[in-house]
């Protein structure tokens, strides 16, 4: 019995964390019985689950109401969340000014998996959830997706299962805690915190739940529209970089996995510095000014409102619509709410490059409007091809081209996913881990990228606001290619 | 020559950085030539630089209006700063609801020290800088100072020495680079770009400025209204951690000397792992519920204006007043502007412990109206007492009876300093370390309290928000204390 599988005296964060988190992502079922396993679960969950949407007026949703000073939806209850307008000016950036619709929801909600050992190995509780926004319905989900409405009975719901393990994880602590951010192009300063709690005692594992391994999380994540933006962001937040977790995952089977190893190592080595990447953070977020100011959504210069949308003059970015939702299972919910829906499927990339035998990610400053702290890091590419499908070349995203134009050999990860389908309606985007090749480089003092170490990124995860969404969801995929996968297996599921 | 005092081949921070930091320290002038030297320099500087500041009634500040729709204070060109109305809900706070005026300054200034390797040792470009605010006139401030406005010339002055040094820090970049906040109780969202950078080549050191070491700046913080806030808090943010930090100044002389080296190795434990402090820090800055609004200062409740200032109706908390000011020496700059007056002389004290023979210091998690991030860490004790006088003893802050009743013998720090004097006037505190004793300690779930260690502070001080302004300058005088002192050579100064 190694280390990292005794059963801990301790359940509070420490050094071993890291190795046992790593020997839960080895642990991968790979006989037919364990995916059968999961394929019953998942068809027995859908079956019992649905959701249906239907899409209606947004003068028509029952329960809100479009402001008649200010023409901002919100709810009857002042809960939930507003969309307003947001009046945005930065001015050195690529577009210096503009207006958009945006979704105001000041609460902090917690993401929460709930963690336990057994079998030596720790072990996920995961729940198979609906979403009104899901191209697909159901999904993989943290043990607890609570908004604060959620717990303080605003929207009159049932009480959330597993949340008083959140609130009060006990003496040890969480493992994870950390606040982190949700989409700056839609969200006015929403954070949820991220939280990953170790249960003592019996678990009662509720109808729609299971205990995964996090190897079993890592093969669906391969999956398209499987595994949820909730889980992904806690999944990256965990503990994954020390100096032994080569030991307890290796050897490696090839030179990226070796690379990936060492990038995990924080003694390994890195390009630049932790303190050289803060002082460019910290360069970035001084020299990047971004002044926002929430506006009336009645008359936001170059958007339209009709009966069903809210949509811009040009057609692109994302609508806001209407609609009304039945959910559930043995007790059925109704409910009408609107939504963001995005134009066309966007690509979220990593462009990784072993530096000295150190596998670095291409990593981007970027300001969105809606973010806490003006800049956080993004994946190397993220953005939808289609918005600049009719303009030149030179407008087109730094490194677009060197992703889309890869070689499939060096195409590491590859899958469909979707973004939370509370808020946002059938928001895809194609996410990938590609090797790049000689002439994918920057300068060192590049203002507006670096390449960094996964034990940077980790570390850089025990704080708030570093790391935006899309980059967490790849980092979630990226520590997923630490072992090397069979393909993953296939969920019964319904089709759009 | 050890590794710490050799030139270095890179300016850049490395694992050597903390031994250069601590060689610095080390470097006391103990003769009476060199104590001599800084008498004659700062006498110098204090006949050749003046200040003379006269109280004028609001509505004559020069350059300065009254906005007719909202009583706020802004200067004509719009630059610099406007003082406004906050209304602040904390419901759970020992005052659930308050207003208040606020200094509203968006703007990111630079506050850097500038240093260089001579003789083997590292040495700080200090600064004798008046400030209108500053109740002795001259006081030791960073190398430069500026606010956006100084570098954009909206103010039409001269250029900041020095300045181009930072926002160009070369090819190595800069030991310190972090933006840290200032008081949240009178500024809104007011931040600073704390910086250390290292100079190459020649220097020429302008009239009024001056090479310190570190150990010098450590025997001047002991006197009262000498080292200015900004200076305080950019020494603070020196990466004062190394397991190799006791080799390169011990052996230590007492037991407290002794515990304070331990707690600046971070391999010799604490009491909360850093990721349990991290929980603590999520937790109270999720719990804690901070509603801010900015509202017209005119009609404050609670608040009245007389010509001569804006105060409270209970004669607490502070004033806003006018100033007409004449500062310089070969030029003179003449403006008017207006300032924050506190009422009483304030504690900021760091109660410290040995736990297992490590020195932690007992650290707040403190809501203030101004922050960016609703909490951040403060000192044992943040107050003035005065305001406390007429209210039950129920009512006084905790711990606040340890500080002011401890034997002397405890007391390792006690130094009346000023905060900034560029929007403060007169505005003092006596900053206190003390030795708490045995009934000096707090539950380890504490939701508002944990001792921590320096390394931990001095971790958490890479990055932004997380110990306020107070804490800050306290954290420079405890790293004052790892090196025995002598009493500090006396400055001739002006006498308020």
């Amino acid at each position: 019995m190694t280390e990292a599988t005794a059963r801990p005296a301790s359940r509070r964060r420490t050094a071993a964390t890291p190795l046992r988190v790593a020997a839960s992502a080895r642990a991968r079922p790979d006989g037919p019985a364990s995916r059968q396993d999961f394929r019953d679960w998942f068809a027995e969950a859908a079956k019992r689950t649905f959701t249906w949407v239907e899409r209606v007026p947004l003068d028509e949703l029952a329960g809100w109401r479009t402001d008649p000073g200010t023409g901002n939806l919100r709810h009857h209850t002042g809960g939930f969340f507003t969309v307003e307008g947001l009046e945005v000016r930065i001015p050195d950036g690529p577009v210096p000014a503009w207006s958009q619709p945006i979704i105001n929801q000041p609460e902090i909600g917690v993401l929460g998996i709930l963690v336990q050992e057994f079998d030596g190995i720790l072990h996920c509780l995961m729940q198979a959830k609906v979403e009104p926004g899901n191209a697909n319905g159901l999904q993989i989900s943290p043990t607890v997706q609570a908004t604060r409405s959620n717990y303080t009975g605003v929207h009159g719901g049932r009480p959330v299962p597993y949340l008083e393990l959140f609130r009060d994880p006990g003496p040890d602590g969480p493992l994870v805690d950390v606040r982190q951010s949700e989409q700056g192009s839609a969200f006015h300063h929403k954070r949820n915190r991220n939280m990953v709690v170790e249960a003592y005692g019996d678990v009662e594992v509720h109808e729609g739940f299971r205990w995964f391994t996090l190897g079993e999380l890592h093969q669906l994540l391969a999956e398209d529209d499987l595994v949820n933006m909730d889980a992904r962001t806690v999944l990256s937040c965990l503990p994954f970089a020390d100096a032994r977790l080569a030991r307890e995952l290796g050897p490696p089977d090839d030179e990226f996995r070796a690379a990936l190893f060492r990038s995990c190592d924080p003694s390994a080595g890195a390009r630049h510095s932790l303190d050289s990447v803060l002082s460019w953070i910290t360069e970035a977020r001084t020299r990047t000014e971004v002044r926002v100011r929430r506006v009336p959504l009645a008359g936001l210069p170059g958007w339209h409102r009709t009966p069903e949308r809210i949509s811009h003059e040009s057609g692109a970015f994302f609508d806001v619509i209407g609609v009304r939702v039945e959910a559930g299972g043995r007790e059925v919910a109704q409910w009408s709410q609107p939504m963001i829906e995005p134009h066309g499927t966007g690509v979220v990339a990593f462009l990784t490059r072993p530096i000295d035998g150190v596998l670095h990610v291409l990593m981007h400053a970027r300001a969105e409007a809606g973010y806490m702290d003006v800049v956080e890091l993004a994946p190397t590419v993220q953005c939808t091809p289609d918005s600049y499908a009719h303009l030149p070349g030179s407008a087109r995203p730094r490194f677009l081209d060197a992703v889309e134009a890869a070689d499939p050999g060096r195409i590491r990860f590859r899958s469909v996913l979707s973004e939370e389908g509370g808020r946002f309606h059938h928001a895809r985007n194609r996410y990938l881990i590609v090797e790049g090749d000689a002439d994918t480089d920057v300068a060192p003092d590049d203002p507006d990228y670096r390449w960094m170490t996964v034990h940077q990124l980790v570390e850089l995860l025990r704080h708030s606001h570093y790391l935006n969404i899309q980059a967490r969801s790849l980092v979630a995929c990226l520590q997923s290619l630490l072992v090397p996968g069979e393909p993953a297996p296939t969920a019964e599921r319904k089709v759009p």
